[in-house]
């Protein structure tokens, strides 16, 4: 009898999954049904293709990828804000061109220099301050300030149809990463809330730091200088570091994730490359080969090769922010 | 009658839990008291120290805390009989009087030129792999070599009441992670095997990597080079790139470990430091304060203070390693 009650309530609940569209916010296309596959694959015990949990790595890229990264990195604005914010208190902190131009909101100028200007305004607007100090503070700009296109807070950047993915992974026994380019500490202060991605599963660049004690209190200071840039070639060193693992499941949307794929889409057993491709000019932004963000060319010439999933934005996603 | 058959099977495995032994291999003694008292308050949800499974991160150092380092580092050991290997195939490599008098065997002559000799040793010894093949190799190694004073496969060098209690913190919902200033690579080998610590779990030193495609197989390259050192204050920082969270746990067993320990005890609410005292010449070693590898003198001095647990291994532990 009581045998007969546990049968009949695994019934219910294997049938209401089933029911459930896992991925409400795709549109009923090619790119929606491969992935199910191929996760309903890995995920049963009785297919060829079965993962066990513990082998079941996804990792995504973050911008272009989880949210949006339209008209330039978002990590970027927040620096200049917070570059504004200091050299309100001590202007001698403005000792640049690329400084001055970006606490004037002249990006243009400011970024003439090239990669070395950003990493110069990140750089100089992320250190000097505790880690914790320095969370709080990207969170309370992440929640409030607006993207300028869209109104929306930079938390609600997000992909919709990525959320979802990132759950029915988590759901069906995947352990969710990110591994993008943006910084660690950054990125900790919305994504746990906003992907459920937890701080140990975040991959990113990383600036220098140091172990402090200041007046009996110790704590982890940001320091000037990058430690580590997770980047093309790099990615796929800090996974081998982070995680030790080979992903089985890769989401990116750049030339920049092209070595993560490559690697991880390489390993034996079943394996899911995806890219998010911007075809959407309407809802989104529409780019690719000539962006001066999220520039992707080789990926785009070499995904069918690959047999990596590039996903039309305009026409697989039914919605692309949460809400709309 | 269902109810109260959930009842009654969750009363009987409570009482059981209850009722075993979690760490059978120490001694009734004050350690074990306290360890036990703290696990259960914060894992107790009507305790006043409740700590949610997501804060439960406990971290430990590996040589001289998980198993031994007498004597001298395992993994050094394991570097030389490598270098050996390269250099019957290629004798060029031992290109300098620390790299010969290691391949000799002359430990004595070859670390004369201290950390620096040390880090020479392990760099040649541990380049020019690719991670796969690095891994095969130091496992062989770990299960096969043996200690000349034990007998024992380096594998088997494990305390069996640090197995118990890594076992214990996770029955209790606590993840368990290393934080060592071994090499991660040569830990993987056998952590997740002995210790039933992931991959994802390790955080160690760390060695240059690059990614590589040779022949069409793309694969992480072990190089020559140090990338992050995972000792003293290089361990509060590698927590937070890595975690990105405070442990509320914390073995070690020298002054390697004390920036770890003062940084997480330092949190907010309950906190435990553990330091394994080396204490046993008999079933194991005998040192501290003048020891060549896993000092111990700030710690000693500090522990009472900072209300660190001092594990005294002759006294607190009935067994030191499994089978014996």
């Amino acid at each position: 009898m009581l045998r007969g009650l546990f049968f009949l309530m695994a019934s219910v609940m294997v049938g209401g999954a089933a029911l459930a569209d896992p991925l409400p916010s795709w549109n009923d296309t090619e790119a929606k049904t491969k992935i199910i596959a191929f996760v309903e694959a890995v995920a049963d015990p009785a297919s060829g293709d079965y993962v066990p949990t513990s082998d079941r790595i996804a990792v995504f890229d973050n911008d272009g990828t989880l949210w949006a990264e339209q008209p330039i990195y978002f990590q970027l604005l927040y620096a200049v804000d917070r570059l504004r914010e200091i050299a309100e208190v001590d202007p001698s902190i403005l000792a640049t061109d690329t400084l001055k131009a970006a606490a004037e909101g002249d990006l243009k100028t400011a970024l003439a220099g090239g990669e070395e200007a950003l990493l110069e305004i990140v750089m100089v607007s992320h250190s000097g301050i505790p880690v914790e100090e320095f969370f709080a503070s990207a969170g309370e700009w992440l929640y409030a300030a607006k993207h300028t296109k869209t109104g929306l807070t930079y938390s609600a950047m997000v992909y919709q149809p990525m959320l979802e993915l990132l759950r029915y992974l988590r759901d069906e026994g995947f352990s969710t990463y990110i591994v993008s380019g943006g910084g660690i500490h950054f990125m900790r202060a919305f994504v746990e809330d906003v992907y459920g991605i937890p701080p140990e599963k975040v991959i990113g660049s990383v600036g220098k730091s140091s172990y402090q004690v200041i007046d009996g209190v110790p704590s982890i200071m940001k320091d000037p200088g990058i430690a580590f840039i997770d980047d093309k070639a790099g990615k796929p060193v800090a996974i081998d570091h982070k995680i030790g693992k080979r992903p089985i499941f890769v989401g990116g949307n750049s030339d920049g994730d092209f070595e993560m794929l490559e690697w991880s889409t390489a390993g034996d057993g079943p394996r899911f490359g995806l890219i998010v491709h911007h075809t959407d000019a309407e809802r989104e932004w529409s780019y690719d080969r000539e962006s001066h963000v999220g520039r992707l060319d080789r990926g785009l010439d070499e995904a069918a090769s690959h047999g990596w999933l590039l996903v039309d934005m305009a026409k697989d996603w039914k919605t692309v922010f949460p809400g709309n």
